[in-house]
């Protein structure tokens, strides 16, 4: 990891939450993408836009995987990719003025280099380097002691369990209870945290599981896809980030998904 | 309402408050009451029985409806009773050490008087005094512009929604999104905030409503059980903690619930 980056990747982010946190006293302009709770702002364009400007000052041979799109389109992994989330939870941030989240990960030829995660109002920044560790607010983070599945939480979708992708009400009838905060960036932070010993997702972009990712694998989460197989950053993932005392867990309660299936 | 008793509950909730958030930092001896997620801690009761204690030096002819028990068993909703849970969201202050709250609601013969949610972590105190008003950390709180249901969010808990209890999966999908916290104290503050319309629960124990009833009668919410009739703080009841800009779009949603269960 190249420090000078690191810390210009803190100042942008400092900058870029700022400008988060004083948009929410003025009126938003808000448009649909794909449909009413699929939101952008023009904060959302904004903020990504400031990414990737200050991206192509600096690192003019990097490339951007951007939620709204501002990058170049990024179809190979080769050299180094910013993925972005300029707002996590932007259905949030315009109705609730709380709980969302910037999200930045960074990939050197598909592989992880470091994940950083802004609670922007709670001024909350949690970042991690491969091979280093993981941080929150600077401090060195440790694994929480989490032993089994059944005596931590889970985090995820209401309308993902309500719907029952995949058999997931499983994973709900395994845990204590379930948690939804409406932002990947949130639900992320309660696992590295260990408020919750996995999040799980069937179908999130790569803006929204990219900086969990490399935070995860650099504090020593198991994050895959529900089949155990690697994540790209190029498409739509089904997504676990996981406690590593309950992976296998985890993977076996989906394992019986799938024979529960075929029994049925 | 008597402003002495107003400000010694301002003045007991940061004790115990306090008492709480050092709490964390220690082991805390943890009991099953129900089952493995209806947790009791040693600092539930002891919360209560702080409460308690001041309760009978100071208004010896109050009674108390506490979720521990600690108070004398009421069956009647004579003279002044202070229905009071300790810590709201025992299994996140046990398993996040965050997203709990204290909740104690004061109620005259029957009716809400005062109502008080202190969100600890955040140290964030919600009071109303019916007549008076709501007020968030001293400011005067007023009603959220929210219009319709169909541009709001809704809060619920996970396995309600799953297990589609009384077809709440009708109100899922009216609205943008569900939110599940884990801790009716904080997931009622987010209605109190207008960050959600609408808070709904089919079987709440009269200390995880009461403080919001009072807060919400005091803001100009609409508090009832989902058929519109009124709450009673003696028994279990179904809640609806609603703004009243939806409250007849959720009754309806509710009404076809009845309707769609006799075509089916």
């Amino acid at each position: 990891m190249d420090y000078q980056l690191h810390h210009r990747i803190l100042v942008w982010l400092e900058i870029a939450a700022e400008n988060l946190r004083q948009s929410l006293s003025k009126d938003l302009e808000v448009n649909q993408k794909t449909g009413a709770n699929d939101l952008v702002t023009e904060m959302d364009k904004a903020t990504e836009r400031f990414f990737v400007t200050k991206i192509r000052e600096h690192y003019p041979e990097h490339r951007v995987i951007g939620e709204e799109g501002i990058g170049e389109p990024v179809t190979d992994t080769k050299g180094m990719i910013w993925v972005i989330d300029p707002i996590d939870g932007t259905l949030n941030f315009v109705k609730q003025k709380n709980n969302f989240g910037i999200m930045i990960g960074l990939f050197e030829d598909g592989k992880p280099v470091a994940g950083y995660i802004y609670d922007v109002m709670k001024r909350d920044l949690y970042y991690g380097i491969v091979g280093d560790g993981a941080y929150h607010n600077g401090h060195k983070m440790s694994l929480a002691p989490i032993m089994s599945l059944s005596d931590s939480l889970a985090i995820g979708n209401v309308v993902m369990f309500a719907t029952n992708v995949n058999q997931c009400q499983r994973l709900m009838r395994a845990v204590l209870g379930v948690r939804a905060h409406g932002s990947a960036a949130l639900e992320m932070i309660e696992v590295l945290r260990g408020q919750a010993s996995v999040y799980l997702s069937f179908g999130l972009r790569p803006w929204d599981y990219a900086a969990g990712y490399a935070i995860g694998v650099a504090l020593g989460l198991k994050v895959s896809q529900p089949d155990g197989s690697p994540l790209s950053i190029l498409r739509k993932e089904p997504f676990i980030f996981c406690h590593p005392n309950v992976y296998e867990e985890v993977m076996d309660v989906l394992k019986e998904n799938e024979l529960g299936e075929l029994d049925e």
